[in-house]
């Protein structure tokens, strides 16, 4: 049984006047799984890039687009990547709304830093639109939640690589911190990460009155949660390597950025 | 600036006519980053029990709902949890579309685990709509992936409790696992995890063609997964105590599953 039915949306993220790049997640499959905000700017795109595994209902969003399959399934993964960074900056230069299609999440194991940094290096701008991970979704059709009171309160997601030629330091997302900061610090800091791995604190994520605060292990002893977020909201605490600022993706967020805040300031804002 | 953008979604599955609770996602904050589902959804709801962390702009979903805040930030939470616990069967008998709407992913931290069992044993039809949980919705505005080449191939998502008084069983879902069913299975055995640990195989999840094998960490080893997903699509691998069904929720699946497969079948499978 299928309907169809109208619902009105209020945009606040399309602006067709400058040219960007949107790396949109497309969710588990199903294609109301996508955000409202995805399934929006699909419908405005000029030209999609999407992986092999999309399925065919979500290009149902942008019947309007150009539709380029950019499958990986071949194998030669360094090659075709390149070529897709490649496809991207030549698309960009092109059309105004170019969409970079990817299952599940973008940043989830879809070597979306590779793209966001080829992007970067081209002065392209584009934006990321968070879509929902395969391993939620499936717990969502499972009706079983992966953390439970009592059995678990944490949740590892990854991969099994066939071989594991660097040191891996685990990225680790603790919900909730606000009160805990140093506690988490110390945890960490005891399990062996080194006081120069870098923080990431926020609330009120993708809303207008979102902060950031960046910081390190060792300064976020001394973190004062009332006076970074005076709104009492719930606080996010991102630790690990992979939120080191490099100054190639620093000039994404803001000039305000800097690579690390210098001793008297640990902390400091970054209005998104 | 803000545009008014009418879509048109097709609708696979609101069914008005049986009376359903859905807990649905809505996802960091902003009111186009819940799914097209969830939004449809909200957009159909006679009542609408939602947390007190939810933005107002998100409830213009749903103009024509009542609209019921729970709000746990009293303190007294398992008081508080019963009660919406009891006003949520109440709904549900006297309304055919009832909703449940959390902040971020309505599985991850959100007690949805006693929701879903007091709606399960009162005998009340529920569905998950998953979100964009916080963790991943705050490293798409930061433009960072939380997994990266060559830096983590692994997130860890916590939180750290004032007190620990149980044996943690941590939840552990890999992604593209088809070919490392074994090597996954012999990984966490020698981590300490016991041989009965449940395990849950899918692949094309929220798909119509979605499908789900639960066995355990010993037999895991034995898998042929060719054989259980013959369409060569990714295959993901949920394992974790949380996980383990139990006869409360063994019967919101489907009469076809059992508690755990017999030695001469290891595995079995669930049409969603």
């Amino acid at each position: 049984m299928k309907k169809i039915i109208d619902i009105r949306i209020q945009s606040k993220t399309i602006d067709a006047t400058a040219p960007t790049v949107y790396l949109i997640g497309a969710g588990p499959g199903a294609n109301d799984l996508i955000t409202v905000r995805g399934a929006q700017i699909l419908g405005k795109a000029n030209i999609v890039f999407y992986d092999a595994l999309i399925d065919s209902e979500m290009l149902q969003w942008c019947p309007q687009a150009k539709l380029i399959e950019v499958g990986k399934r071949c194998g030669r993964f360094s090659t075709a990547q390149q070529f897709i960074n490649q496809q991207l900056i030549h698309a960009a230069k092109n059309y105004p709304i170019v969409v970079r299609l990817k299952g599940g999440d973008p940043l989830i194991f879809g070597r979306a830093t590779e793209e966001m940094n080829a992007l970067d290096e081209a002065g392209i701008e584009f934006e990321v639109v968070p879509g929902i991970t395969t391993a939620l979704a499936a717990c969502a059709t499972l009706k079983q939640a992966p953390t439970s009171r009592n059995i678990s309160r944490s949740i590892k997601i990854t991969t099994l690589p066939s071989r594991l030629d660097y040191q891996e330091i685990q990225t680790q997302i603790f919900y909730m911190g606000r009160e805990q900061l140093a506690g988490i610090a110390e945890q960490l800091i005891g399990e062996g990460y080194s006081l120069e791995t870098p923080v990431c604190l926020t609330a009120s994520v993708s809303l207008p009155e979102q902060i950031v605060h960046r910081t390190n292990l060792g300064q976020l002893i001394h973190a004062n949660p009332n006076e970074l977020f005076p709104n009492n909201n719930p606080v996010l605490v991102l630790i690990g390597e992979v939120f080191r600022l490099h100054k190639k993706n620093a000039s994404t967020l803001t000039d305000q950025l800097e690579s690390f805040p210098p001793e008297i300031n640990p902390f400091y804002k970054l209005a998104i």
